[in-house]
């Protein structure tokens, strides 16, 4: 009873002011919710008995109570304040407001996440007409001291007194003055303004404060102190930190920490001094000291880029021992906090001072290397390293990547054009070609080539095939283009709406911008960021990719190879889930396997009839009016599919391999221009008035719920029978020549287990047909994409007849949320801005619709069939969050295109990890419950 | 143990042969599973103590017997005959196989549900060269005879010995023979040949048998016996029979029982006769004995139409007390079956005989004209009534019909065009136009119409109106032209595939059909049917709706309309469900209040655009490519919308009226045609270039899943905003007018609670502000279809927001099952054929599929929402075995086409008995467990 009732107490008493200081602060680095990322450090390099200016820091918790209390403050703060500022003055030997040894102080914001310079901050608060005087005796250096004085006022009326401009044009008024000031003394730096000139100008500045705002200047340093603690407070809600929470996802509920430290000065003298550094190389990961630094200066103007700082390396000469100890000091903190970090530090008058520690920003190389490194050095375990890199991060070893200053260069020269979605990431420089088989043409000269088109179909297979980078103006992520171009491991920009690409003129303008791109102009596509820039940058290609698959680079050449090598290797040693690959050509297999596919989940067997000799007799066979009619051209793709299959088991050799029957609906193989179709009739001899009125009959409303997948099976059962043959001589030949063959014969667009039954009795009897023929005996599966949403939940029905399931997510998704992926662009990125999708459905699984239909579909699969075979082929079985739900759902493997195997395979380390974590979490609750 | 033992000894050897004769029979008439209809039917009327020739039937169980054991009977078979057959010759005093008083049989097949002509019979079993003395002698007439005679043997020559033609084009033998005896007498009818010629045939019918099928003639009575009962168990598999089981749902495995019966003749004498008749009249209903009789004649000659039968009255004249006896049988045949009966009787020398009595066959009309004058006869109680009316029935009394002899001429004489999908019930004949605005100018000259389009859109809506009916070449049952159609009460057969219409030369012709219908011409549409007829046939009106829509007939001068009106009395009283109407118009809404709705549960916003005025600023509105250029051409939509809303306010005075907002997407309300899209450019004064871009712009590859719906309000939030301040300022005008009005504003095509919330604050909003303006309040709702997965899957969330939930099953069962239901026509037409969907999934709802959805979603829904109104406004709310589902599920109504609601509220009736009904059985059940 009695202890409720502390509790009670303390909750309407809570501390609100933390004290860092004399080796020991009250509070640590866990605790960045509460004290901000700031000041949870700032405490944490104390308790290391780091050098740290002594200061408090003033909770988040006070911010929320400033804003719920109609921005006042609870009575007893004032004392919890005093009594910090008494500790923090002993610790310093000076006083606040003392006119012989003032304290001056810093007040900063620090949230829970960095958000930097978005909210204000006030330095050399506690100066006045008189403290300025005991400034002067300490420092004896009246020019350092007034210049200080002179950055307080104007700061302090910025940030406290909302100090603005006269009218809209003018600029900052104390700008105006200090440039007036120059002009006067014929100067062009701060610099050379003496003492007086700056005396003077803090007297203007306080006369512009008392014209502008109507008050006078505040000269009680508490009153300085306060006003300035509830202007930081009062800056986590104004505009551009509102923008910048709600672009970055930071909740308003955080709010920030006040940090009130005492204030060191870089600028103090010649032997001063302040800068930054990174532990190690933000950019590639290598472990060395790596930061810059000037003497005699202030944080602001390393920042300012007015003086150019010197490389780290340069302190030595300049302070040993303020080196040393640095070096020293990274390596404590490289220690502790077994990451790299970002710091910054001030020596004033020969001594060093931490003034932040942080994780540092770095680039996904340098993510992945350090991490790496890091258990070389035994500073992490191999888990941590995984937890700590993006799978998404592996596309930096894994594509070719832009020269980054030349990019830079290029974008700062303005020269973007526009920008789409990132639908296939690297980096691609080429010449302009408007159609598929110019890009054939150009590239067989050896040209690099960017294809840019509308929207591709399955007719431009061979011209993305060999063209550098895919651009087109309409489509989504899993549109024709991204989903092949990726299938490809081609750079492709899809989607970019403001692009006007004519034919005709074979030019392309951008919507509102004056330039005109050409046939054969060079463009460069950023697959990563969906940037389009006019011109050549170089680029860089993967050395994990010369490695695996060029095999132009021996291992041992390449240091990013042995990067990726690690992480992989660990990443097998802990996921749970098998990795597949979507692959529709041995070249893709070979690719895939090489990135550590472990079987395919998913052959388009359409994307097939795109190829040599091929397209001719399937036209045939759609055009066709009889079933006899259909068999005869049927009977000249087989032997042509037998080939394509073959080639593929032959590259797999013994890893399952799953092949949907025929899933687009028919009109997508022909031509649906004049001239397509004034071909076709010619070489077939009939009249174009026929293919018209052909074309006209097979017209759909709605395409994606028309006339396809298993529809088709079930209305012309001789292509399955065909394709089911097809399949199965393949792995008779390819199994009497002495390889493993394990085909899978999945059945597309089911929603009910009758239309699984048709096709699966016509699919077995023509393996019987076949091993009865080859006199040979093989295993196959038959099994069904999961992907209307009556296929999932009449699943118990399903798997009666499905041997495996999986999940096509793509329909499964536009089906779902009844949304046409295709024509989504109108809408969908202003869903995805105004958080209604939080991420894109077709790019990360809608957990709560899609997810839902994929947990019961699994669920009442299995009930029916024990442990049944369940995997997902959509194009997220390659993206990590979705990844990690297809793991959280007991799925046993996820396919994706080959250049996203090595990311599903982290992704799914990462998720078994977590997983494990969670469990051992749960079991501990359980234990102490 | 012992009890089991002789039950097991039960199982082994059931009784497989039931007696019926002497005033009490082992079977009754709920035995129709095992001994067939006939044969419980004969057992039932041989306890009620009516003249039956006495018999004994062998049960359906032996027939699975037979064809479980290689088409054999078990040992103890015989004597079980042989029993029952002691039994008969007993009552007989006649004895099988007896020279001089032979008793012989009739052996007929008798399933359990009525397959009329699909299996074998055979009469007059028994006869042979000796027992024809016999009866010579008993009859007295050798003619009379040897014409039994050699009915017997080329009937079991066809039947048991399976007689065949010669070669394919010969005919049958015996009927050559039967020719060939006549044409050597120059005889043109049977009855011209005497007795001798007939003792000659049966010779010469038996010399054909041996020649055709090599055996003899079967003299011993008992081998015919068992000849005949196995052929007749043989034809339950005979391919007509198995076609006919397939088209009628009839299971195979139901067998057949077998009838063998004494005989009697009709054709003994001048006072024998035989006849059929039906306890009322089966086309009308009527109270009155009907049937026909011949004397001197045999069943078969009735049917044969080679004399012409005497209407029963007659008989009265020619056989007084088998008159009177047999109106004493039909009342205690009536009273005892409560139900219109079907018999056969044959009257034997003076003395009636029943052979057969059944349910009859009857029209609807006559169902349930029957079916109230037995309540009014206190024959059976109401809620019998009501099982026994098909509510589809109903479209009986409220469409107009065609002369049915009128319409069976015109069949007759070839004159049916082509069959399309019945998608508006109803006849109409009218002369043929091809666009809408013929339509109207036509039907202003007061000349029928019938509007003939491949497709309709929006834009025919006047046509439509203006039409008796609506023929489309394409779309489905839900199509644009069956919703509108039903919605406005026209007749309709919509996606007439084999319809040729050439717009050109304003001519349609039929696929394979040497015909042209030009413009003008007229054509005749039986709505219920899909039969397209060429031609005009005369019609019938309705007289319920010249009673309660056109006002034009008395109720007491319309026999119809009093059952109507019982039959909705009965149905109001039992259901649970509310019904509405989805209605767009004041006409359409009297109308359905006329038929009984309740209120309206869909008022499509979007019809209304294509009103007098509207569609010029609605184009203007799509055409506008700034927010401040639609708000411009919205608010001259406003006070149009606004009057629409006001008409439907005035006329459902108080009532529910829920109104979607915007849900087609953009395009739709633009001209796809050259034509169009030059007239729209001129009126708007841009160019046709500009017109061509937008449209260009506004085309989407899946429309359905496209930028409709809630999306379109998301994105032009202005659209939303005018579209509720049309709602509410009709509103409140209407309530300031002295009316009630009850808005509900219904958002369409959510999948997401974030979605709907967005919206929803612009409705509250608007009506906040025009409550404020009007200075008055009233209530209303916002709520949401649910329409697509992911709305129902995430129900519960969507509830916190949602006040009602009205289900989009037209929708959800295209998003479901991943189908368009206007490209389904190529294959779903099979899948129903093949039985892979029992029924087309637009017409009845899907319950595994879709209605898991809405199961789950009115869970989850009101869970959060306790009590939560919701029912459903797709065009499944009309049809009733969905409307059962909405009542088990727990809806709160059900909404349809104004022409549906008499059918939705019987639908209701009987769900909610047969609700009731299974309840009471479950509880019986649970207390005897």
């Amino acid at each position: 009873m009695s202890k409720n009732k502390v509790k009670k107490q303390k909750k309407k008493q809570p501390k609100f002011v933390y004290y860092f200081g004399g080796g020991k602060a009250e509070g640590n680095a866990m605790m960045k919710g509460l004290l901000g990322g700031k000041g949870a450090n700032l405490a944490e390099m104390v308790n290391l008995e780091l050098p740290v200016p002594p200061g408090f820091t003033l909770t988040t918790e006070l911010c929320s109570y400033y804003y719920d209390h109609g921005e006042t403050y609870p009575d007893y703060l004032i004392a919890e304040t005093d009594a910090a500022l008494k500790k923090l003055e002993e610790e310093m030997g000076a006083k606040f407001g003392d006119p012989d040894n003032p304290l001056l102080l810093s007040v900063r914001s620090g949230a829970r996440a960095s958000m930097p310079g978005m909210m204000d901050t006030v330095l050399n608060l506690g100066l006045n007409d008189t403290t300025i005087k005991g400034l002067i005796n300490k420092s004896n250096n009246p020019r350092f001291a007034y210049d200080a004085y002179r950055r307080f006022v104007s700061m302090y009326g910025d940030v406290v007194l909302d100090m603005k401009p006269k009218t809209k044009d003018d600029h900052n008024p104390f700008e105006e003055l200090l440039a007036a000031k120059k002009k006067s003394r014929g100067a062009t730096l701060d610099t050379e303004l003496s003492a007086d000139d700056l005396k003077q100008l803090v007297g203007e500045f306080k006369a512009a404060i008392k014209e502008n705002v109507g008050i006078d200047f505040p000269e009680d340093p508490k009153e300085q102190l306060w006003g300035a603690i509830s202007a930081v407070f009062g800056s986590w809600n104004n505009k551009r930190a509102k923008i910048y929470r709600k672009l970055n996802n930071i909740p308003g509920w955080w709010g920030t920490a006040v940090n009130v430290q005492a204030m060191v000065y870089g600028n103090l003298s010649e032997d001063s001094g302040t800068g930054v550094a990174f532990t190690r190389n933000a950019a590639t990961g290598e472990n060395m000291f790596y930061g810059e630094f000037l003497m005699n200066a202030q944080g602001e103007d390393v920042v300012a880029g007015t003086r150019t700082p010197l490389n780290i390396d340069k302190l030595k000469a300049e302070d040993q021992k303020s080196y040393d100890e640095l070096i020293r000091i990274r390596g404590i903190l490289e220690k502790h906090y077994r990451e790299m970090l970002d710091i910054e530090f001030t020596i004033q008058q020969g001594r060093l001072y931490m003034l932040q520690c942080r994780t540092g920003k770095r680039t996904g190389l340098a993510e992945m290397r350090i991490a790496v490194d890091m258990v070389d050095e035994k500073l992490i375990k191999p888990k941590e390293a995984l937890s700590r890199i993006d799978p998404e991060q592996l596309n930096q070893l894994l594509r070719p990547v832009f020269d980054a200053k030349e990019k830079q260069k290029s974008l700062d020269t303005g020269r973007l054009l526009a920008t789409g979605l990132n639908a296939g990431p690297g980096a691609a420089t080429g010449r302009v070609v408007f159609n598929a088989e110019d890009a054939e043409e150009l590239a067989a000269k050896g040209d690099p080539v960017i294809l840019v088109r509308v929207e591709t179909s399955p007719d431009d297979i061979g011209g993305m095939d060999a063209s550098e980078g895919i651009l087109t103006s309409r489509g989504g992520m899993t549109s024709h283009a991204a989903l092949v171009a990726r299938q490809m491991g081609k750079v492709c920009v899809a989607g970019c709406g403001s692009l006007l690409i004519d034919y005709k003129t074979r030019t392309m303008r951008i919507e509102n911008k004056d330039v005109v791109v050409n046939e054969g102009d060079y463009i460069s596509l950023d697959g990563s960021t969906g940037e389009v820039i006019n011109g050549q940058i170089p680029t860089n290609p993967s050395e994990v990719v010369k490695v695996l698959i060029e095999k132009s680079l021996a291992p041992k050449d390449s240091p990013t190879f042995r990067i990726y090598k690690q992480i992989m290797d660990w990443a097998d040693k802990y996921r749970r889930l098998s990795v597949r690959t979507n692959a529709d050509q041995p070249d893709q297999c070979h690719n895939a396997i090489a990135f550590g596919a472990e079987g395919i989940g998913l052959t388009r067997t359409e994307h097939m009839f795109f190829g040599e000799g091929k397209i001719g007799p399937m036209r045939e066979m759609i055009l066709a009016k009889t079933p006899e009619g259909r068999r005869e051209a049927l009977a000249k793709l087989l032997p042509l599919q037998r080939t394509d299959f073959e080639g593929i088991f032959e590259a797999m050799d013994g890893m399952p391999v799953t092949i949907r029957t025929i899933d687009p609906p028919l009109h997508e193989f022909i031509p649906h221009d004049e001239a397509g179709q004034k071909e076709l009739a010619d070489m077939m001899g009939i009249s174009i008035s026929d293919i018209k009125e052909r074309v006209e009959a097979l017209h759909e409303f709605n395409p994606m719920l028309g006339f396809r997948g298993v529809r088709l099976g079930l209305i012309y059962p001789e292509i399955t029978e065909m394709q089911a043959r097809a399949i199965f001589e393949a792995a008779a030949n390819v199994i009497k020549s002495g390889l493993k063959v394990y085909p899978e014969v999945m059945i597309p667009l089911v929603g009910n287990v009758l239309e699984l039954k048709d096709q699966e009795e016509i699919v077995r009897r023509v393996a019987s047909e076949v091993m009865a023929e080859a006199d040979i005996k093989f295993d196959y599966m038959v099994g069904t994409m999961i992907e209307v949403p009556r296929g999932a939940i009449t699943a118990a029905e399903i798997a009666e007849v499905a041997e495996f399931f999986s999940f096509g997510t793509n329909d499964l998704t536009q089906t779902t949320l009844g949304l046409s992926r295709d024509d989504s662009g109108r809408f969908l990125p202003e869903y995805v801005a105004r958080d209604i999708y939080h991420t894109d459905p077709f790019a990360a699984i809608d957990r709560k619709g899609v997810g839902f239909l994929m947990k019961h579909a699994v669920k009442y699969g299995r009930k029916v069939r024990k442990g049944m075979k369940i995997g997902i082929c959509g194009e997220h079985g390659g993206e990590p969050s979705s990844v990690e739900f297809c793991h959280e759902i007991g799925l046993d493997y996820v396919s994706c295109s080959p250049y996203r195997v090595p990311i599903a395979r982290l992704a799914a380390a990462k998720a078994a990890l977590k997983d494990s974590a969670g469990k051992k979490k749960k079991n501990k609750k359980e234990k102490t419950l």
